[in-house]
């Protein structure tokens, strides 16, 4: 069998004649990042053949001078008889997990947060005192046991999973009858979920998890307070298979690729877990509660579902509303016998980040007043509404603010530029740095406070180009590309510049178009305009500060007073939060399921004028964006 | 590491110094029976060092001339450094499983049995003609297939496994939506444990599993007509041990081996299984429905449960009742969703196997007469009542039955001497064996026929002693050792002449005794004589035949009118067939189990007068026998 090399790492494989470069990637543990999910569309997955030889398809793909170099694409080759060595170039830094250094409860109104009286997780614990066994009662350990549980409970029927079966005899032994159950409640129903010996009440966890198409964030919360310990988010494994649901679909259509998905994403979330519970002292068994929201795509994926139906006539998903599962089916690393709530999803285009999503708006109150969510990921679903109506619909957004598709985009994490500011005169930067760090990349409200300010002073025009009249030491000419350095190599943690060029102005411009005529357009189709919102919630992965001010100038969100703004961080994870530590916001989250209705955006004939119209800074009717105008005046002057 | 070599077999294995060589035997896959359970008790576990030094406490347990040979108990042996060389001694035949070539329903009164209105299995399977989906409803594959579910059965809770989940897309879409549902109902509520494409309601199986110390025994059923399929049995794996559940409790005193006791009963479950469903077409994940039953101990180590608690005070076992269990959890090779039964335990001593036996009796009809069961395996239990009270007792018997601790013992197999007839004169024997065979060793009923029939023809003695005074061919008279033989060397499977020895007679006449003399205790206890009582059920792996006439001569079973005894063959296994065709039965069976009292025989100061009283053939007291003296004065005559 041949022997491929990867360089620079050296790691090597041995695998079949005809086995596809991609694949032999993966065997070996190099990580090849496939936007397009292995289609031969995107171009990321290129490696150069250095010795050996291969049967590749990338002519046409790639152009002649690179072909003739030794570049292949890693999904059109295949490898043949001989061994064979590749150089991988260096990938868009994928940087591992990083911590949150606070969590983002703030950022929601505090009337909308569970309230003390309101705490009550799925699985709680309770202390009991176990009558020792009297040999004339016949009793079993698991007897009286259920006869402890029932005495404080009532009458329920107990039932038991054999792993917590196992535990009971010692447990019951160690500290004389002294132990705490952990109980799952299912109308009528105990489920003894684990078995401890002594008084472990104060040690009850739960963790909330956003699972995201290009980030995933998790949560550890200790129940005994419903407080939040900490937070962590990471890069789904999931990206090197594909930047957005609809790759990742292609990306599964071999049965062991769906498992390979399924692993990826577990892998991630099991990482974080194990990060944060290590940090915190606490083992992942103690976490006996988890709630988890995702897209419904990445929903099917996380439970190992063929998610090919979502995108083939009529749509439909295998599911929408997960029932409860324990988590032994499921894998993730906590109590094997946790049942885990998923938000439920409302259709193949809104999923269960948007259920929970809204929990953080006035959207999941009683208010008249009609306001509007906008969850801006790596797809942007918008829902507006108010005590009687509720629509949603859906846009493909791209991950262009989680810094995916941008040169130096990351996420927001440790050493991302999170905000900017722009000398209108010179046309150069300051920036600040999460965790102040040196930069390692932009993210999301860096990119918005960039554009806008390079807007507003100029410096680049409302198609998103670069002003080529004045000079300005930022802004680098090569021929019809044009690039804008935000840090110099020796400010950065690489030792290279940051930059913005044209082509991330071209993806960051497409994305806020997408969003806002979703927006407008949906509104349109309800008879409503923008003036009628009484407050806009804007949603997302941009960190802890997102300029609402500048996401306007960008014509990301409409032009609006500002007082009716409300950045809400990631509210799927402050959503996931509230639903797993709270049962009545869990049932107020199936109900505003089930109230939503979706809007399909795509078969409305004006959705690709109204998109075009968009593409512009902030947008080509003036009339939209006065304030935007206005503000422009003053920059220039 | 030493590298251990066993001979004749060739295996090897490479341990760490100080590995007790009783482990080093099992990682290396060599079956060394250790009947006492490693406590160096019983010198079964003999072996010889070859070559290579060891570290052994033999010496006071094995004779100074054989430990001078090199001779070795592998319980009470470590290794050192060096290398060894051991040479295995040929094991007693613990011979592969065999088909019982018929089932076992004939030996139950008809009426006993579920009649066709009562077959109602715990997973029922469904057809369903699921709509498809219409885009304007937003329904999921699964809303569709509850609805679908739910319009058959009304609006109950439908619940789904993982596994069962991701098979729905594909199955609802295989077929246009006819797919076949296994369903298993629990009180309001609907588990959904397979989907399959098609009508399949015809391939519906269950299994029967019944779990002995010695012996296990499991039935393929056909649901569709409740027919018994296929019979099949063979050793428990766990023999190797030790031969009873007191010394199976010793040998799992250490975690690992807890676990490999587990293990091993579940290899051999899933080994009888395998080659029932293989041998039938049958797929394993076919069986949706299974009944278990053991008795206490051995329920408990299949569970993977510490069994310590059972032997000592208070005696209480961790469960009685066994919660329905997902086999997902407990590993038998069937569906794994599948939703297993067990019958219920009374008490550390009186199991699932009763109160699966009883269902084959009286004692599970509403008659007043008094009706006494009596099961002999390797632990003897014997229940005694009627339509108002219900006494269990338990007595330690022996193996004896099963093959165990007889030297030319085995289960009734292919080759199991069945029936044997002595000539009066000659005092040699003819024998039939099951499937007409060359003799391969004995069964419990050939050794009933032929101690019964020694003895009264007067080649044995009431203690159990061969003549010595009359010259017989078939009797070998050693020093003080003296054996019988059945069949000679030229006859027998194995060239070797099939024999009974003093050692064994002594064995059986214990086992005997210990049945006869409980069964008297606890009649006295209630103030009753054998002769109350209207039926006596006798329960055994005793094979197709057993004479019951000599039963009654070597004293096994009391000397009543033939006609109130009856033999029911293995009644745990029928029982376990009963509960699992018919919840109605499983019913009946929680009632007996909860009406029935455990009655302690050991803590009465006469028993061990009564058991010693009955260490002869058949009894010391004639007048309890009149019968026996009769046929004897006959059989010498």
């Amino acid at each position: 069998m041949p022997i491929i090399e990867f360089r620079p790492s050296g790691k090597t494989v041995q695998v079949l004649p005809l086995t596809e470069l991609a694949d032999a990637a993966r065997l070996a543990g190099i990580q090849i990042e496939s936007p397009c999910g292995g289609k031969g569309t995107c171009g990321k997955c290129i490696v150069r053949v250095v010795s050996g030889e291969v049967d590749s398809d990338s002519l046409g793909m790639l152009p002649h001078a690179a072909v003739a170099e030794g570049y292949v694409l890693t999904c059109k080759t295949r490898i043949l008889e001989s061994d064979v060595t590749i150089e991988v170039p260096e990938q868009a830094s994928l940087e591992g997990g990083q911590f949150v250094p606070e969590d983002e409860s703030h950022l929601i109104r505090q009337e909308l947060l569970p309230r003390q009286w309101q705490y009550d997780p799925l699985a709680v614990k309770w202390r009991l005192n176990v009558a020792p066994p009297k040999p004339e009662e016949g009793l079993s350990d698991l007897d009286r046991l259920s006869r402890a549980i029932q005495h404080d409970w009532g009458r329920m029927q107990v039932e038991y999973s054999l792993l917590g079966i196992r535990k009971v005899a010692d447990a019951l032994r160690a500290t004389n009858g002294l132990v705490t159950a952990t109980l799952v409640r299912d109308s009528g129903r105990l489920h003894v979920i684990n078995i401890e010996s002594g008084d472990t009440t104060l040690r009850h966890y739960a963790i909330a998890i956003d699972v995201g198409t290009t980030t995933i964030a998790i949560q550890l919360i200790n129940l005994a307070v419903a407080q939040i310990v900490a937070a962590r988010s990471d890069y789904n494994d999931q990206l090197s298979c594909g930047l957005d649901v609809i790759s990742r679909i292609n990306y599964s259509r071999r049965p062991d690729r769906l498992d390979e998905l399924r692993r990826r994403v577990l892998g991630t979330i099991n990482r974080l877990i194990h990060q944060v519970a290590k940090s915190h002292g606490v083992d992942p068994h103690e976490i006996s509660n988890a709630a988890v929201s995702g897209n419904t795509v990445m929903t099917h994926l996380l439970l190992g579902l063929n998610p090919e139906y979502l995108r083939l006539a009529p749509y439909t998903p295998t599911l929408l509303q997960v029932p409860y599962l324990r988590d032994s089916e499921i894998g993730i690393d906590i109590n094997p016998q946790a049942w885990i709530h998923f938000s439920p999803c409302v259709g193949s285009y809104v999923g269960g980040d948007i259920t929970a999503g809204i929990l953080c708006t006035d959207l999941a109150t009683e208010t008249e007043e009609i306001n509007l969510f906008i969850d801006i990921g790596t797809n942007g679903e918008i829902v507006v509404g108010n005590n009687s109506f509720l629509m949603a619909c859906a846009c493909s957004a791209g991950p262009a603010f989680e810094g995916g598709g941008i040169e130096c985009g990351m996420r927001a994490a440790t050493g991302a530029i999170e905000k900017v500011w722009v000398d209108p005169a010179k046309g150069t930067t300051r920036y600040s740095t999460i965790g102040n760090a040196r930069p390692r990349g932009i993210c999301g409200s860096g990119m918005i406070d960039l554009v806008a300010r390079l807007f507003l002073t100029g410096w680049i025009d409302a198609a998103g180009k670069f002003e080529r009249s004045r000079p300005c030491p930022s802004i680098r000419i090569e021929g019809r590309r044009a690039s804008y350095v935000i840090a110099p190599a020796e400010e950065s943690a690489s030792g290279k510049p940051i930059v913005i060029t044209e082509t991330d102005l071209d993806n960051i411009i497409r994305t806020k178009a997408s969003i806002y005529s979703a927006c407008a357009l949906m509104l349109n189709q309800l008879g409503l305009s923008f003036g009628d919102l009484s407050h806009v919630y804007v949603a997302g992965g941009f960190g802890r500060f997102l300029d609402l001010e500048n996401a306007t100038v960008i014509g990301l969100i409409p032009d609006l007073p500002r007082g009716k703004f409300h950045y809400l961080g990631n509210s799927s994870l402050m959503g996931s939060y509230m639903v797993v530590v709270s049962q009545e916001f869990r049932q107020r989250q199936l109900q505003l399921a089930q109230r939503m209705t979706y809007l399909e955006l795509n078969t409305d004939p004006s959705y690709m004028e109204q998109y075009t119209a968009a593409l512009f800074l902030p947008h080509t009717d003036p009339d939209r964006f006065p304030s935007v105008h206005r503000l422009k005046l003053k920059g220039k002057a």
